[in-house]
């Protein structure tokens, strides 16, 4: 229904521009002059919109983390089995970050920057999407489903085999997000390895 | 032998400062300035022992390049199953990241911003390393040791699960780094699912 859709706001066409030049140069090399020149906006405007960089930061971060959560609440909820559950929210969480991926980079590098509060604010929630991470793996130990990991650990390595995809997806490759959350999920859950077949000497 | 160690020499000092600060705040937001003030040198002198910034950048990036490949070298000379390969060479790459955290966070994060010719160069080290991992999946997959998987993207992978070691690795955790990466190598090799036993109903 294009008739409904809205053109972008200002706050959004700054937010992505920021989200991209902190992406590009990083937080502490980007200015607001840096992001209002490439908006077209003088700085009094531009503050008038968005406060100062940090609240920027914080916008950007609190969003990216909103996407993450939105991705694997329904999934958490579901009764299904661990391994189909941690398949669904890899493929969910590939999803986020390959949708976009200047956020991602954002979320994932940028956050340090973050002031005090904020940061400490930032890690609770990163936490608590690991958390529903370390849910699923729990279900599937207690189920035996999963080896008997120390689920803190295994969801911080899931996690981190899944994150370094902001590094190399490119958006015009030959893989669709689909296809990497599934192969993912495959290498995570079944591992490189596969059992020999019996062979003679 | 004490007496033959010697103590830093000025450019390790300097050295060892930027990797620092390069991964604190980032190279675009740290300045020649603020390296001579963290080591005590002035400008012109620094410059006479660094050449510049971007030099600074690349004899770090190159020194770690070095360390994995140091590192990874006698393990793809070896004659061993593919399996036992991956795991040594996956219990190598975490003893480099986790022995010099800065220099891995450099190497990972702060090559884009080295100049054109040196990017490249830096990438096709790069590349080389990984084809090293390559090497090993692709042994393995001939061999029967390893699934049909595709070894360019099971690489990337690998290799992905473990970077992220350089962002929350603390010298003074409960992990030692040959248990992190026997743990890493046991999740990778295998996964996380086991073999359900029979269960009645």
């Amino acid at each position: 229904m294009p008739t409904t859709s809205e053109p972008p706001t200002r706050i959004d066409q700054i937010r992505l521009t920021a989200e991209r030049l902190f992406r590009e140069r990083g937080y502490l090399a980007t200015s607001v002059r840096d992001i209002g020149e490439a908006v077209g906006m003088r700085g009094a405007s531009l503050y008038h919109h968005i406060g100062g960089k940090e609240d920027l930061l914080w916008a950007i971060a609190s969003r990216a983390a909103d996407g993450f959560f939105a991705a694997l609440r329904p999934i958490l909820a579901e009764e299904a089995a661990a391994p189909l559950k941690l398949r669904r929210a890899i493929i969910a969480h590939i999803g986020v970050i390959t949708a976009n991926l200047d956020a991602a980079a954002v979320y994932f590098n940028e956050w340090r920057h973050l002031s005090d509060e904020r940061r400490t604010e930032f890690l609770r929630r990163r936490d608590e999407y690991e958390a529903g991470f370390r849910a699923i793996l729990w279900q599937g130990i207690r189920e035996g489903h999963f080896a008997a990991i120390d689920e803190k650990f295994a969801a911080r390595f899931v996690l981190s085999a899944l994150n370094w995809t902001h590094q190399w997806y490119r958006p015009d490759g030959a893989m669709p997000p689909e296809t990497i959350g599934q192969t993912l999920a495959d290498y995570l859950l079944n591992g490189l390895s596969q059992a020999l077949p019996i062979s003679p000497a």
